[in-house]
């Protein structure tokens, strides 16, 4: 079982994606949690790059194949064998948020985008995921709250984009979740975030086994 | 003009390249002189991720979606704007590297390769490339001669590559020049390199121009 979480900068993925793997693991299924881009430690390097506010000039098309890089190396040594194990992985970001950002907010081919993942992630699709859609004056301010929290120096690369920009990437999600609405659940991340862990949680229930959950 | 210098490691191509630069700045020619990978800010963080031998289990798609990436940022940053400019270029390793080192010694897919180079070149082409052929075993002892006499610690991740991987490169490149006898122009790296330079300064000598020395 391969989960994703996608949604702009401050929706909330990563406490949702600790919420879910917490109550995956209170009942005994072997769970493993990991994210794009950084999930190795050649992606750490890449994200290093992505990230840094310094960076102001890089290039669309760059980043756009650092982003593929990151994902090619993750799924190779990451996200193949771990769910050839048949572990159950929750993963923050995947194939979506490269069409959601590099494509309909970079304006980059997405018909580029679409063979590039293709090739990267060899054929691994997730089985669901979780869009956590909210307003983008709602992610943004949690972001800031959150590097003040974390007394982090200013803003990421993608934390400093105007509001435009992730309007498209939101926009861009909620597209891509109606063109698939068989795969993508469409949650709001404005909900109190145990409310909405709850939600989420009543979303994979029906996929759980008795084999999962320990044999028992 | 667009010039560009290929080969194995070892080969003698950084010693070239300035020679040449050298040689078109004592007549006047205004001349830029790059490499890849690493030839911006970017392509520097990339650049230590393929070389550092610690990452030994780079996946063979990844390291080349690396090498696209710090080639579209090189395009867009340095090829573009200096050679529109009017500014001749000598770029040290181009687009045959990539066909070279990730197709015809990693395996990787040549098709997907030229595609991948033809969308970040946009477009740039080397007028000249000058291929500096050498046996393997005398590029693998001048590498390591000279990460001694630099004391640099070990070999890089391609200079740890064995023999065989060198071969496959030197023959791919081999390969690549007789399929563009026009643009490649073939020479013998076990040469002393100042003959070697003069050897390569006599092909380059007829596309000099009065213009480009300096209007003299």
């Amino acid at each position: 079982m391969f989960i994703t979480f996608e949604g702009i900068e401050g929706c909330g993925k990563s406490t949702q994606v600790n919420y879910l793997v917490d109550g995956l693991e209170n009942l005994g299924v072997s769970v493993f949690s990991t994210f794009e881009p950084g999930g190795t430690k050649v992606g750490q390097g890449i994200r290093r790059i992505l990230l840094d506010s310094q960076n102001r000039n890089l290039s669309p098309l760059a980043e756009l194949l650092l982003y593929a890089a990151d994902r090619a190396q993750h799924v190779e040594e990451v996200l193949k064998p771990v769910l050839a194990q048949g572990k159950w992985v929750v993963c923050d970001r995947y194939l979506d948020a490269t069409l959601a950002y590099q494509g309909y907010a970079r304006g980059q081919e997405i018909g580029f985008i679409k063979a590039l993942n293709q090739r990267v992630s060899r054929g691994i699709q997730p089985d669901i995921t979780f869009l956590i859609d909210c307003p983008v004056s709602v992610g943004i301010k949690r972001a800031l709250d959150r590097n003040k929290a974390m007394q982090e120096e200013g803003q990421d690369r993608f934390e400093r984009e105007r509001e435009e920009f992730h309007n498209s990437v939101r926009k861009g999600y909620l597209a891509m979740a109606e063109e698939e609405p068989e795969r993508f659940v469409v949650v709001d991340g404005t909900f109190e975030e145990k409310a909405l862990a709850g939600v989420i949680f009543d979303h994979i229930r029906p996929f759980l086994s008795p084999e999962d959950c320990g044999g028992g």
